[in-house]
């Protein structure tokens, strides 16, 4: 059976030690993140995750979520736990206090969010929008939603749902057909069918709030295929009395099947037909067409690759955790390292190098992300702050926008390898449902798809994040590592080897990524390099954690001049080696990549694919 | 659902443009491999396979094999199917006619079996072992084994397992605690628990033959933790008349459970409970503890690594016809390459290069791998012919020793990779089991487990492979090689960009494995480099297909001299650019890390891996 520890430690090694969050300035809620305080908070938050939440998460994957009568009952549970959740305070610790939250810094969220979703993805998955939706209709909706909707949502009574995927179309919502027909009374008529709906319907909570993307028929009664014609509609599963808030009977929406998946199969995916549901238009008090129209849409989905990446962390963590606590008791052979002298007794595999080197690289992987991601939570808290200058915040935005896709993509792509190679510590053991990592490995699968697809990411880094504002954001990027890189030789504490090799993959990067800038500002554009996008993507992602890890090996190297590390400490200091030993020889393979270019890929006609 | 066109023109290409195995010396039957008789042979195979094994197959693993009162139940179709594949005569056509095979090469059965274990992994499993059991038996058994079993098994009438897990020791045979005792009418009394047994009990056949790894005790009724205690015993499900051949009473061996797992639904992984069996010694004639006491599963096993290669070979094939023929289909944007000039209808989505690149690595994976992998089957089958030199012999079985453990892991690596960046290709449609790919990925994990965990082959290279007899495979692989390297050159039809591309990273890996030799010889043998050896495994498997692929790459430019190519051709050299301009960079990382080590591996005591 799985086990679970939250990494209390590191998050408040990286809270207090690395970030320092406490010290910096700009930022409501960061004074008061006092590493006591963090603890207070961390602690019984970890506990909640480990103890409640945890057993709740594993035994749903294997009930399943099942459509009973046209309605979707959860894994036994899942209601009394998502009441706990809510009643904790664990899900709205970062809401504003005036929509019942604790207010705390949205760190702190992005914390709570990677153990809940390691713990229990799939019930997780029903809470996804409620705080995001809460917050978007109470700066767009109009005055009784925000009275008699986002107080539900914000304390999780309702959840809520994004509906944007038809059968026909996912990423190009060009090709939406669903309508919003004008209704006398200021609401409009929803006609269509959306599919991948997480948590389209369950048995939690008294009603949930769908948000869903439409488009409004001209005069004759037609749709077109363009973007900015697509809007955003709020249909409540119940339909509410504007004045009271009261819940009426049934709307027009209802779910006709679940997907059977490879994995979360706690969760609810649902096929929603909407046969004229009473919807109410979100972000303008027109209902004509506009652009812009889906800001409320990108404001709900502004935080979600962020928690997707942190999905990606949290798999590594537990996939780590379980294959080392496997790897220590297991024995198998002798071991050239740490062996015992008794020859007639086999060694704990954990000793045979290549156990190690896919433990370590979960481990190294986990730790090194996590203090990745959350650095730029703060940057994310720092850019929306009206106390930080308006060129500092720029900057700031941009470096989330660039790593937003990297790390959606690399590490959900890392998260979903290194729950794989876990698994493989296990042999036969962990391709049976016994120990319960081939589970993570399936659950960790959705998060290369979901929130944009993996490749979708890097063509967004590659088409939008980089060449945006006339590569803006890629000098900022190289700026900000040079100078960090300009502090560690200065600092006196780097250590050569590491620092050499991290030098020579960033300018290599540097290097390559600035041909791709001449080529494309001389006209040709950045599209002659999208077979290499996703090279180029991974890149970043390696040297985006490698630099963290320098960040923690500078400060601990610093401390070590003056005290002895602790063996957590210590420890440290090996798994940034790891990274800069283990990972950064790819960056100069996918670097040779894309300065070579893989020009095969754009030959061939598409029938000449095929065989015959 | 899943589609399936079984490989025929590329398994007729190697056959007889690539290996021209008709002209090749030294081989029984290779003679008669004509394209004409091998088109007679492979395309009715191909047909049986597609239209009949196939959605068995499909159907199978959805349902499951199930144990009902103590006994497997197959899913349904199972049998007939066993019954109908068995007398169609696919499984047995590399088999000896005194058999009742058709006595073609092995290359044939190693055709037959890719095809048979990509369309139905799990009904495969069960008939694994019939063939190389009766092969083994009927070299090593007594007469009435010869007589009465050897024949059921050649026919598949009877299956076989193999029986080496128990629950605690899996690679680590010292470790096996089940036991045979001497019985006074020479049988052996067989006490102990296997688990992992595929088709350890199944419906499909009235009796299975298991051959069983066990310790004889010593007279004080103990065993020791010595591998060479370890002995080879058959014992049947059902007793047999040593007489007439005729099945007797049940034996005492029954299944207790059957493993719930990632994949392969329909094959019975099964525990078997040996309560004093009756059993049959393998191998000698006396009882005795004795050296190579495990020739007889190492002459079962001799084949199976070669198999399990070719399995991956197949699962990239599957995903990549599947991935292909939903990106036809499906449309998403507008795509840089081959796009309709009408922008209101969004393209094909296999026109998105990051879409190709996916799919045709799958492809030039499949297809390089298949190459190479049959190639080797040449090789060993002319390893074993009396008609060839004893050092050319020798040779061709070091070359099919170090080929072996690289095959193994990096194509079932390769394969799993592959068939998970084709899931990736449908979106959320493929994490759903509506298309079926999902079950592929879950299928193709098991194969970089069984048949001993890569990280185990890893080992096997770089410890016994490389280095034995003073490292001559080493020295005859980088000859074969640096052979052909000089045949390209000096036929004019090299591409100067692929070939320079090739030599550096064979050059690279051939000083970097150089200088570990170098190294060891000098007394600090390879131990130092366990850390890194399954990233010089990795570097092989991307040369040898690269090598298989400019073979191709040259034999066609050869071609295109005096015809034009075909498109089948064409396609093949787009692929043979793409394997060098894609996966060719990897080896420089991979040599870097091998160069550079991982010493971060190896220091942390195992407690010290944990947090706290």
């Amino acid at each position: 059976m799985l086990v679970y520890k939250a990494p209390t430690k590191d998050f408040l090694f990286i809270l207090n030690d690395l970030l320092k969050v406490q010290e910096l300035k700009g930022v409501e809620g960061f004074e008061s993140l006092t590493p006591e305080f963090c603890q207070e908070v961390l602690y019984p938050a970890a506990r909640f995750h480990e103890e409640v939440l945890f057993p709740v998460g594993i035994a749903g994957d294997r009930h399943g979520a099942h459509l009973v009568d046209g309605k979707v009952l959860t894994p036994p549970g899942y209601k009394e736990a998502w009441k706990q959740y809510c009643a904790s305070g664990w899900l709205q610790l970062s809401m504003p206090e005036e929509l019942g939250g604790a207010g705390l810094p949205s760190i702190m969220a992005s914390i709570i969010g990677e153990m809940r979703i390691t713990t229990a993805h799939s019930l997780a998955m029903y809470g996804s929008f409620c705080l995001s939706a809460a917050r978007m209709l109470n700066s767009l909706a109009p005055e009784w939603i925000r009275t008699h909707v986002v107080p539900n949502l914000a304390t999780g009574q309702w959840t809520a749902t994004m509906c944007l995927t038809e059968s026909h179309c996912g990423t190009d919502l060009k090709q939406i057909r669903t309508t919003a027909v004008p209704q006398p009374d200021g609401s409009y008529a929803i006609h269509g069918s959306k599919i991948f709906i997480s948590g389209g319907d369950h048995d939690l909570t008294d009603n949930i709030i769908h948000l869903v993307l439409a488009k409004i028929p001209d005069a004759d009664g037609k749709v077109g295929a363009r973007l900015d014609e697509v809007n955003v509609f709020m249909v409540s599963k119940h339909k509410i009395d504007l004045q009271t808030g009261e819940l009426l009977e049934k709307n027009a929406c209802h779910v006709s099947s679940i997907e059977h998946k490879m994995g979360i199969e706690g969760s609810a995916t649902c096929v929603l037909n909407f046969d004229g549901a009473q919807a109410w238009h979100i972000g303008s008090t027109s209902g004509g067409v506009k652009r812009n129209s889906m800001l409320p849409m990108f404001l709900m989905m502004n935080y979600a690759r962020l928690s997707t990446a942190l999905s990606g962390v949290g798999y590594a963590e537990i996939s780590a955790q379980n294959a080392l606590f496997y790897a220590k008791e297991r024995r198998s052979g002798k071991t050239p390292i740490f062996s015992s002298g008794d020859q007639s007794i086999a060694d704990p595999i954990i000793n045979h190098p290549d156990i190690r080197r896919n433990i370590m690289a979960a481990q190294s992987f986990a730790e090194g992300g996590r203090a990745t991601a959350l650095r730029v939570a703060v940057w994310q808290a720092q850019a929306e702050s009206d106390q930080i200058s308006a060129e500092e915040r720029r900057r700031l935005k941009d470096m989330v926008d660039l790593f937003t896709p990297v790390m959606k993509a690399y590490f959900t792509d890392k998260g979903f390898d290194c729950a794989s190679d876990c698994l493989q510590v296990f042999g036969g053991h962990g391709y049976t449902k016994d120990y319960g990592i081939e589970q993570v490995v399936r659950n960790a699968r959705i998060g290369k798809i979901y929130e944009g697809a993996n490749g979708i990411q890097a063509i967004d880094l590659l088409r939008r994040k980089l060449p945006d504002n006339d590569w803006r954001a890629f000098d900022y990027f190289f700026q900000t590592i040079h100078t960090f890189i300009g502090q560690y030789c200065v600092s006196g504490q780097a250590d050569q080897g590491l620092l050499g090799r991290f030098v020579a993959a960033v300018t290599l990067l540097q290097n390559t990524v600035e041909e791709i800038r001449q080529e494309s500002q001389q006209g040709a554009g950045v599209l002659p390099h999208l077979a290499v996008a996703y090279d180029l993507l991974h890149a970043f992602g390696i040297i985006v954690v490698a630099w963290n890890w320098l960040e923690i090996h500078q400060l601990l190297q610093e401390k070590a001049n003056a005290v002895e590390l602790t063996p957590f400490e210590n420890r440290k200091v090996i798994l940034a080696c790891f990274w800069v030993e283990y990972e950064l020889p790819l960056v100069h393979a996918l670097c040779q990549r894309i300065q070579q270019g893989t020009p095969s890929v754009l030959k061939l006609p598409p029938e000449a694919l095929d065989v015959e």
